[in-house]
């Protein structure tokens, strides 16, 4: 398996995640996205989104990470990062989309050049954009973890059961891109304590930005 | 089953054409974004994310319109709205998420609202904001029809296969909302062609906006 990939990339970090937690061993390939990287003709060839991640497995490139983790989800199952049960899976893919659709989208490379180039936005309403959308998306967050206490279904610290899921797998790059950026992450006690029971995991811990091949401080 | 959901909001559009393909009767509870219904206690007591869709399903309320649908598909499997090899599933998905996580969280009315209130953007860097993630997205979406096609996964106009998929029923959405912001559509043969074939058919034409209880031109 060879992962195409960025390391400050927060989709990236999602399917490094993903294949630790599965044991899956993968090669490490940068594509560069500040310098653009990605939109030469080397990375279109292997996903016309011009995006990463880029996951080559099984003879195929596979893109969007969302989409990967489903494909391995499916392909490699154990350990299983959806609950057994549809509605404990709808609950926790809820939770991923919050921070897929809701925050990260708001919140990429091309966005922020949007807002400091076309509409010559500061850096003081780049930033304040920026944690607008985080703090609004991990509110919604805190709050569905409160919902699903009262169901019971959380007898950990993880989001969902007692092993990380797809929430945590998408939860963990996003509080590390808002660390960046100096999010305010008070008055989320449920989101901080997931995010501390899985940094203290090997999975996780090699997954971040700074143990990446790619990193520079 | 009772979706709460407002006509002229792209996920509840999905979710709709989604019940219809299946033939899943419901009850449609409109909840008005504009008058930000969405925020007040009746709905957050349906979902703490106070966003729609919400489906009230099997005694359950679900959020985040990906998420319901994936219910759907795995409690209601017929028609399938997935392809059934693994890889053709991540080929849909990545479509999917083209849609969901690439162009339609910037262009979301929150979002709209944020542009012209906080950085006091004008009509025109609005519009072009919402045209310019549009197009990006679509093209990529195009490329992606052109990379299936090249492996023989397209035997008609739809997205993957020879009926709809998820993918084509988070197309159709977004280009009801391209149309409204009269964004150009030129050089996406393909992209387009599957909306028509889509739209051709009775659950997609019944889901549209123009079709809800709570539409007013």
């Amino acid at each position: 398996m060879k992962l195409y990939n960025y390391c400050r990339s927060s989709a990236s970090f999602r399917v490094r995640i993903v294949l630790n937690l599965k044991g899956l061993p993968f090669d490490y390939i940068p594509v560069h996205l500040v310098r653009g990287e990605q939109l030469q003709d080397a990375h279109r060839a292997r996903s016309p989104d011009a995006l990463v991640p880029v996951l080559e497995v099984d003879g195929h490139m596979l893109s969007q990470s969302m989409a990967i983790i489903d494909y391995l989800e499916e392909t490699r199952p154990t350990p299983p990062l959806l609950p057994a049960s549809a509605l404990g899976r709808a609950q926790v893919r809820a939770l991923a989309q919050t921070i897929a659709c809701e925050i990260h989208p708001l919140n990429n490379l091309r966005v922020l050049k949007y807002l400091t180039g076309t509409l010559q936005c500061d850096e003081d309403e780049k930033t304040t954009w920026y944690r607008h959308w985080v703090r609004q998306g991990l509110l919604a967050f805190e709050r569905q973890l409160d919902a699903l206490d009262a169901q019971g279904v959380r007898p950990t610290a993880f989001c969902y059961g007692d092993a990380p899921t797809l929430a945590d797998c998408l939860l963990v790059p996003q509080i590390f891109n808002a660390r960046r950026f100096d999010t305010d992450l008070s008055g989320l006690p449920k989101t901080m304590a997931a995010f501390d029971a899985c940094m203290a995991l090997p999975a996780f811990d090699a997954a971040q930005p700074s143990r990446c091949p790619d990193f520079t401080p």
